[in-house]
C-alpha cells in the first residue's frame, strides 16, 4: 500500500553513508525519509571503533566543512584522539580518534531524530521502484510503498551478504543482522553492472583476559605520557566547531605483536581458508588485508603489529586492529593466544569475512546518480569502497545531489583539487574499482592544497551556497575568514626595519640577523619561526596589538578555538606559500581540461584515430570532462589532444549552426 | 570444531530469561557461557519499555530476592516508577516502571561483562547436541561446538519466527533480527512436543508529531502532580537494595483514547487481518490483546485507553501501549491519526504480530529441565509465556537448576505458596498453556503470603543456601531480618495500660479509648493506626527508644532504606496477621499433598478406578507430587483421595519389601 505522503528524498540505510545523505538532504530543506531495517543500529560502527587517520581524517573534516555529522559525533564519542604525521608537514597531517561505539551510535540517532524535515522509518527495503527509466520510490518488506523522485541507496554489505568463518558460511548483512536478499535479487533485475567484493573483521577480545602488563601502552594526545610526562600535544578536536570539553573520558590503546609461532598457527589453517581455497570469489581490500593475507604476501616478516583498541568506556571489549581474519575459529583462537599478552584471551566474537554485491561505480555520474536510472543515487560500500569516512563523504554528496535535483539547484561536484571527496568520487566514477577502495593522501595530486586544516576554507562557502551549512557554522566560518584576511594583510604590511633588532636579539628571536627590512610574513617563513616568535618579537619591540595581534589578544577577541585555528592556518599558508602557489598554477593549467565537457552519449569508437583500446576504455568510463578523461587509466596526453581538437571543432560547428 | 574448553552451563539467548539464567549460574560458581546472535542486543526490551505491574512486579521482586538482575537494572534505567493498587491492600500492590531502553540494555550488558566466571560469545546457535538422551553442548552457525553437561535454551520468539503486517509476512526473530531457522528445524528432529504461538507489538510514534496539549499527563510517583501539587508518594525503588538516587531523570506518560472513528477504520482492515483471515495459526495472548481483538470482542465499547510511554531520555520515540496490531500498515496509519492528539503522528516502526515455535511445558520437570533430554533446560517464551518478568523468573530457575545439577546441589523448586515464580512454573509444567501465559495475582491461591514487600523474607535465605545471593545482599537481609524480629517482640511485649491515656488522647491517637491494656501490636491492628501513630503515642507517653523505636531512631541505626522496609513490613504483617495465619493453616493442610511424590514413570491407566479421562490427563501432565496432581485441570478431590491411598500402599509395600 502507498504511504500517506510523498517525500523529496528517500535514503535507504542508516550507516555512515545513509546518515550523512539523509542529514544533507534535510539541511537543504527537503522532506526526507531514512529507511533502516533496524532503528537500534543507526550509526553503528560495524568494524573498527575508530574514525579518521591519514587521508580519511581529511574526508571527515571535509564532511564537517559541508555541515555533516561525522566529526561532531566523533567529538562527542571519542575516547582517544591523536594527530598522526605530526612532524611530516601539514598536507599529510591527519586526525584519528577511537570512539565509544555506544556513545557514537547514540549521538547519531539523537541527531537524526532531531533533524527538521527528516523522518525515520524502520523496515527493510525489498524493492526499488522504477518507471520509464526514473526512480519513483521503494517498497518495504511488508509491502509499504514510499514515493519520492530521488532515492539514495546505501546498502553497505547487506546486498546478498554472506559471512565466512573458515569453510562455514551463512547469509547475513553483518554478524547478527539479516542480509538484504530480496533487494539484491531485485537490483539484479535492473541489470546494473555488479560484482562481488569482500571485507573482513578481526575476532573481538574480552579485556578482562588480556595481560596489559606486558603490552606497550599508547596514550592519546592530551593524555600524560607513559612515564608521567606532559602530554605530547593538546587534546585535538575533529569538528571545526568542536571543543575538547565535549570529549568523554580518554583511554589508551595497547600494542601487541604477532610472532613466528602465530604465523605458523595461521598457516595451519590455510587449507581451510575460504580465501585461499577459492570459496570466496569477491576481492578483498589490499590496504586493509587479513592477517593470513599479510603473512602470505610478506612471508619474510616475522611479526606484525596489533593495536588493541578499546571499544568503549562501559565495555571490556577490545578490537585487535591488524588481525582481521576469516580462518576457522580454532585457528583464530590458537593464533590469538600465541600473542604475548593474549595467552589467556577470550574471544567474544569470531573474526569473519563478508562477501557482498557492489555496483560498478563507473556507471555513476559524478553526482553519484546512476546513469541508468534517473533519480537513483548510490553511496558507500555499494560503490565498492571501504571505510566509514569514504562512506560518509559519498553519502553527503549523494544526499546533497538528490536534494539539489529535487530543488533545481546546482549539483555538488567537487573537483580533484578541491577536496579528497572530489578525488574519491572522481576515482570511483572514472576508474572504477577492482578491490574495496580506500582513501590515501597519495591518491590526491594536489594534496598540498587538500589539507585537514583548510577543509572549511575550501568547502564551507560552497556548502553554504547549496544550503548545507547552518547559521552557526556559517557565522563561525565568516569570523574565521575575516580574521584570516585581516591578519594576512598585517603580516604582509607590517615591516621590521633592519636596524630595529640588534644582531643578538635577531638571532635569538628569528634565527638570523636582519640584513634588510622584512615583512612579518617573510619572517614567518623562516625555519623555526612560529606565531609565538612574532608575539615575542612584538613584545621585544614594544608594539601594540594594532601592528601585530598576539595569540592572547586574538583569543580574547575570537575565543580560543577560533583564534588557534586562525593562527595555525596563517603559519601553514605562510610557510608553504611557495609550494602552494606552484600547485595552484598547475591546477590553473589543467583547469581548461575541466572546462571541456564530453557528451554523455558520444561513441568514442566513431573516432578511428583514437585506437580501439582507448575508445573502449572511454566508452566504458564515460568521462564527463576532458579532465576526467585524463584520469582514465591508459589515456595518454596524445589521446587527450585528439579529443580536445575534436570536441572544440564540434562545439564550434554547433555554435555556428 | 570444538571450543578450547568445556563449560558447566551454556545459556543460549541474551534476553531477559537468558541473562538471568547466565547470571544465576555464574553466581553459583559455574563456568558459564552466554551465547547470543548479537552482543549489541543483550538485554534488549523487544516490546514495551516497562517492567513490573500487578503480578509481574511480584516476580521482579522475587528475582531480586534471589540475587537476580532485573530489579537492579530497572532501578538504574527507570524513567518513571509507580506503585499500583496502592489503596487495595498489600497483596495486590505492585511496582511498575518505565525504562529507558538504552540505559536498561547498557546496564544488563555491563553486568554480564563483569560477572565472574561468565563468558560471552556472539554467534547464532544452529544445533543442540544430544548423546544418549543427555545434552552435551551446542553448535553455532559457523560450526563452533561448545560442550557442557547442561544447556539452557531461551530462544524467545526466534524459533522459526514469522513477522506479519497485514497479509504480508517475512521471516524474522523480531523486527530487524534474523530468525533461528536451523535451530528450529533441528529441535523438530528431537521430536519435542511443540506448537505455534503469536504475540504482537504496536506501531511506535515519533514524539515530535504528538500534540501533548490535548492529552492527559500521568506523572509518576515522586513527581509533582499536574496541578503542581506534592508527589502522590515518594519515588519507589524496585530492588530491596535499591536507592532512588540510582534513578535517572523521571518523565511522565500520557493518556490517549481510541474513538468509534478509530474502531471503524480498524474494522475496514479486518479482511486483510492475518488473524481474522486465518493466516496466523498461532494463538495470541488473551490478556494482552491486539486492538483489533479488543474491538472485535468488546464490540459495544466505544473507546479504549492508550498509554503513550516514553522510550527513553534521549529519543522522541513513544510506545502506545494498548494498540498492538497486525493490521495492514495503511490501517495502522489512519487509525493512529484518528486518535485525538495523534492527528499528525508519524509512525517510526509499524506494529506487527510474530508467530514462533514454543514447546509444551508439561514436558518439563519443575526444574525447567526437559523430561526428554537430560541437562537441557527451557526458559521464557519458548515455554509459552509472555512478558519480560515471566521470562526472567524462569531464566533464574533454569539457570540455577542447571548449575545445581552440575554442582550436585538441591534443585530450586519453589512451591505455589512460596512464590509467584512457583505458581508460574507449576502452572506451566502441570497445566500447560493454550495461549501465551502471563502472570496475574489471581493465579496465586496464597496471594496474601506472596506479596512484593516480603519477597526477600520468602526467598533470600533459600537463595543464599543455593549460592545465588552475594554477601552484600545477605548482610542487608540479615540486618533486616534481625531488626524485624527485635521489633516484633517489642510490639508484642510492650503494653499500654488502660489508664495511661485519657479518653481524648486515646481517641485522637489510636481512634478509640483504651478499655483494657493493649500490646502495641494490638493497637497497630486498629484501622488508621500506623507506625507514625505509635511514634506519636510513645512521644505522648514520654517513652524512651528502648520501649518503642520510632522511625527516626531506626533510620539512624539501620539507614533510611532498611528502616523503612522494616516498618512497612511490620505494619503489613501486623495488620493482616489474622488472614495470613489462616492462609498459613490452609497451606499446612495441603502440605501433606506436597509430601506425596508420584513416580515419574507410573501409568495411570493401570488404575481403572481413576476413570479414563483422569488417567489420560495425569499421564499427560505427569505431576511430581499429589499437590501437583491437584492442579491438573479436571482432577477432583475424589481422584486425589484414590491416588493417595494407592501410593501410600505402594510405599508401605516397598518399605516392607
Amino acid at each position: 500500500m502507498d504511504f500517506a505522503y510523498r517525500f523529496d528524498v528517500i535514503v535507504v540505510g542508516g550507516g555512515h553513508a545513509g546518515t550523512e545523505a539523509a542529514l544533507a538532504a534535510s539541511r537543504m530543506g527537503c522532506r526526507t525519509l531514512l529507511l533502516t531495517h533496524n532503528i537500534e543500529t543507526l550509526g553503528q560502527m560495524s568494524c573498527n571503533p575508530s574514525i579518521g587517520g591519514i587521508g580519511k581524517g581529511h574526508i571527515v573534516k571535509e564532511v564537517d566543512a559541508l555541515g555533516g555529522l561525522m566529526a561532531e559525533a566523533t567529538d562527542h564519542a571519542g575516547i582517544q584522539f591523536r594527530i598522526l604525521n605530526d612532524s611530516k608537514g601539514p598536507a599529510v597531517r591527519a586526525t584519528r580518534a577511537q570512539a565509544d561505539r555506544l556513545l557514537y551510535k547514540a549521538y547519531v540517532r539523537r541527531t537524526l531524530e532531531n533533524a527538521p524535515g527528516l523522518l525515520l522509518f524502520q523496515q527493510a527495503v525489498d524493492d526499488v521502484l522504477v518507471e520509464g527509466g526514473r526512480v519513483t520510490g521503494v517498497c518495504t518488506q511488508s509491502g509499504i510503498v514510499f514515493h519520492a523522485p530521488t532515492v539514495v541507496l546505501t546498502a553497505g554489505t547487506f546486498l546478498n551478504g554472506v559471512v565466512h568463518v573458515g569453510l562455514q558460511q551463512h547469509s547475513a548483512g553483518r554478524a547478527g543482522d539479516p542480509s538484504a536478499l530480496r533487494l539484491s535479487d531485485r537490483l539484479k533485475e535492473l541489470k546494473l553492472p555488479q560484482d562481488r567484493l569482500k571485507t573482513g573483521t578481526p575476532p573481538r577480545i574480552d579485556g578482562r583476559s588480556i595481560n596489559f602488563d606486558v603490552l606497550e601502552r599508547q596514550p592519546g594526545d592530551g593524555m600524560p605520557g607513559n612515564d608521567g610526562s606532559a602530554p605530547r600535544r593538546p587534546l585535538p578536536v575533529f569538528s571545526f566547531l568542536g571543543d575538547a570539553a565535549q570529549h568523554p573520558q580518554q583511554l589508551p590503546c595497547w600494542i601487541a605483536h604477532t610472532s613466528t609461532a602465530t604465523h605458523d598457527i595461521l598457516r595451519e589453517g590455510f587449507d581451510r581458508s575460504p580465501m585461499f581455497t577459492g570459496v570466496i570469489g569477491g576481492v578483498g581490500p589490499r590496504y586493509c588485508p587479513s592477517i593470513e593475507d599479510k603473512i602470505n604476501r610478506f612471508a619474510d616478516k616475522d611479526s606484525h603489529q596489533i593495536f588493541l583498541e578499546p571499544e568503549g568506556l562501559t565495555t571490556h571489549e577490545f578490537y585487535p586492529n591488524g588481525i582481521s581474519t576469516s580462518l576457522p575459529f580454532d585457528i583464530q583462537w590458537r593464533a590469538v593466544r600465541s600473542i604475548r599478552g593474549l595467552e589467556n584471551a577470550h574471544i567474544l566474537r569470531p573474526g569473519y569475512a563478508i562477501e557482498y554485491d557492489y555496483f560498478d561505480p563507473r556507471h555513476l555520474h559524478a553526482t553519484l546518480e546512476t546513469r541508468a536510472i534517473q533519480g537513483l543515487f548510490f553511496a558507500g560500500q555499494i560503490n565498492g569502497t571501504t571505510g566509514y569516512e569514504e562512506a560518509a563523504g559519498q553519502g553527503l554528496v549523494a544526499g546533497a545531489n538528490a536534494a539539489a535535483q529535487v530543488l533545481g539547484r546546482d549539483p555538488l561536484v567537487l573537483q580533484r583539487h578541491e577536496a579528497y571527496i572530489g578525488v574519491l568520487v572522481n576515482d570511483l566514477t572514472t576508474r572504477g574499482v577492482t578491490e574495496p577502495y580506500r582513501m590515501f593522501t597519495s591518491r590526491a595530486e594536489y594534496r598540498l592544497q587538500l589539507r585537514e586544516d583548510n577543509a572549511d576554507l575550501r568547502l564551507t562557502e560552497r556548502g553554504r551556497a547549496l544550503g548545507l551549512v547552518n547559521d552557526t557554522r556559517w557565522d563561525f566560518f565568516q569570523r574565521k575568514r575575516d580574521a584570516l584576511e585581516t591578519q594576512r594583510q598585517r603580516l604582509a604590511s607590517t615591516w621590521v626595519q633592519a636596524g630595529a633588532l640588534d644582531e643578538a636579539s635577531a638571532t635569538r628571536l628569528v634565527g638570523a640577523p636582519l640584513t634588510r627590512e622584512y615583512a612579518l610574513a617573510d619572517l614567518l617563513k623562516r625555519p623555526g619561526v612560529t606565531w609565538q616568535t612574532l608575539d615575542d618579537l612584538a613584545a621585544h619591540l614594544g608594539w601594540d596589538d594594532s601592528r601585530h595581534s598576539p595569540r592572547a589578544a586574538q583569543q580574547d577577541q575570537l575565543g580560543a578555538a577560533l583564534a588557534d585555528q586562525v593562527i595555525e592556518q596563517l603559519e601553514i599558508e605562510t610557510r608553504y606559500a611557495g609550494y602552494i602557489r606552484k600547485q595552484a598554477e598547475e591546477i590553473e593549467r589543467l583547469a581548461h581540461l575541466q572546462g571541456v565537457a564530453l557528451p554523455a552519449d558520444f561513441d568514442y569508437a566513431s573516432l578511428p584515430s583514437l585506437g580501439i583500446e582507448a575508445a573502449q576504455r572511454l566508452n566504458q568510463a564515460r568521462p564527463a570532462t576532458l579532465h576526467d578523461a585524463a584520469q582514465v587509466s591508459g589515456i595518454t596526453p596524445a589521446t587527450l589532444a585528439l579529443l580536445m581538437v575534436h570536441f572544440r571543432k564540434r562545439r564550434a560547428a554547433a555554435t555556428a549552426a
